[in-house]
């Protein structure tokens, strides 16, 4: 029986949606996306916080109508059964604790970085708590360089979940002000992470965007 | 054969710490409390950045040295093949969407509102944080109360590993400055938690941080 088609609303330039784009295609599964601008206001409307009243991107809509959200969430469904969520409890649960440290301890600083500087204007009052999340960010990197000198993934002892979760944002935490030359573990396991099969790159940002984040 | 004795280190009266106290208590499993004062520093000593580098309890200690961290992802271990954790994996995943929403659009508003009125100085100047702080929470309380309007559980269609973790700031919302009044909901869901077999309510705060709840 092949999978069911999935559909996902989601921001092909969000790194908490690149997560489930990069999986199904990585599980070469089929599935719908619909384009959500949650920058401004896609998330919002009546039509989508029916559907998902905390109002995020990626939402993955079943055939039948189920609902899932949460970036993670949405992964370990995805995951479920195939190499990429370890079947061995003790693992899994390890994965799963990566999975709430990129929520809790590395996407509110590192994905909000970026998102302040290239998507809000240059004059933003939010741009004063820049420095507060690079400095968290910046926390979170060296949490995630030490376990790396030990370890080659995030997801036991092989590439999963928790590998896709933190690439999402890792690998383009530049755009958010942080160097990872001063990770050199991490930037080998970017690479590794690229390396894997099905692996697909997330879309570039648009031109605004980038400008943006230059000017940054 | 008994289940394996666990260490836990943890505040008691965090509500990140007390999920793991609450379901560990509903699973009859023996456990050893050891209590580490993470509102003075106990999180940041060398030997405890050691097993912890990310410096946060609550933390999970096995006999044979291996280290889990991150509460809810503790409670998903510990709830393997129980009933606090739903075996299909379409309900598991669901549960697992209410986790992270309980991390990422919750934990970070009502505990952390808590916190400051709590465990900071009258005059600390993280004060000015507060309304922002409880506008977001009230969205997070107002996502669960219309969920609550359809369903009597976050886990499924039963009690289980997301109600444990939802109920841990919930529960002492008005300690951030929430008044729970506003969801009928929410305050039988409550109730309905407090009622389950094996329940242990969250050690009650110091005298000095009930003083200044009081104040603030």
């Amino acid at each position: 029986m092949s999978p069911e088609t999935v559909t996902v609303h989601g921001m092909s330039t969000s790194g908490n949606c690149h997560k489930v784009r990069l999986l199904l295609e990585q599980l070469g599964r089929p599935y719908r996306w619909i384009e959500v601008d949650s920058a401004n206001g896609g998330t919002r409307t009546p039509a989508y916080l029916a559907k998902n009243p905390n109002g995020k991107v990626p939402m993955l809509e079943r055939a039948d109508g189920g609902v899932l959200v949460e970036s993670n969430a949405i992964l370990c469904w995805l995951a479920e059964g195939s190499p990429y969520l370890p079947d061995d409890a003790w693992q899994r649960a390890l994965a799963l604790s990566w999975l709430f440290f990129e929520q809790y301890s590395h996407e509110p600083y590192i994905a909000v970085a970026r998102f302040i500087r290239g998507w809000t204007p240059l004059d933003s009052p939010r741009r004063a708590d820049l420095p507060r999340l690079v400095e968290r960010g910046a926390q979170a990197l060296a949490v995630m360089e030490k376990h790396l000198q030990a370890a080659a993934w995030f997801t036991g002892n092989d590439y999963g979940v928790a590998d896709i979760a933190l690439f999402a944002y890792t690998h383009c935490a530049d755009d958010g002000g942080f160097d990872l030359v001063a990770y050199p573990c991490i930037t080998d396991w970017l690479a590794r992470v690229r390396a894997q099969p099905g692996f697909v790159p997330m879309p570039g940002v648009s031109d605004d965007v980038a400008a943006r984040l230059a000017s940054s």
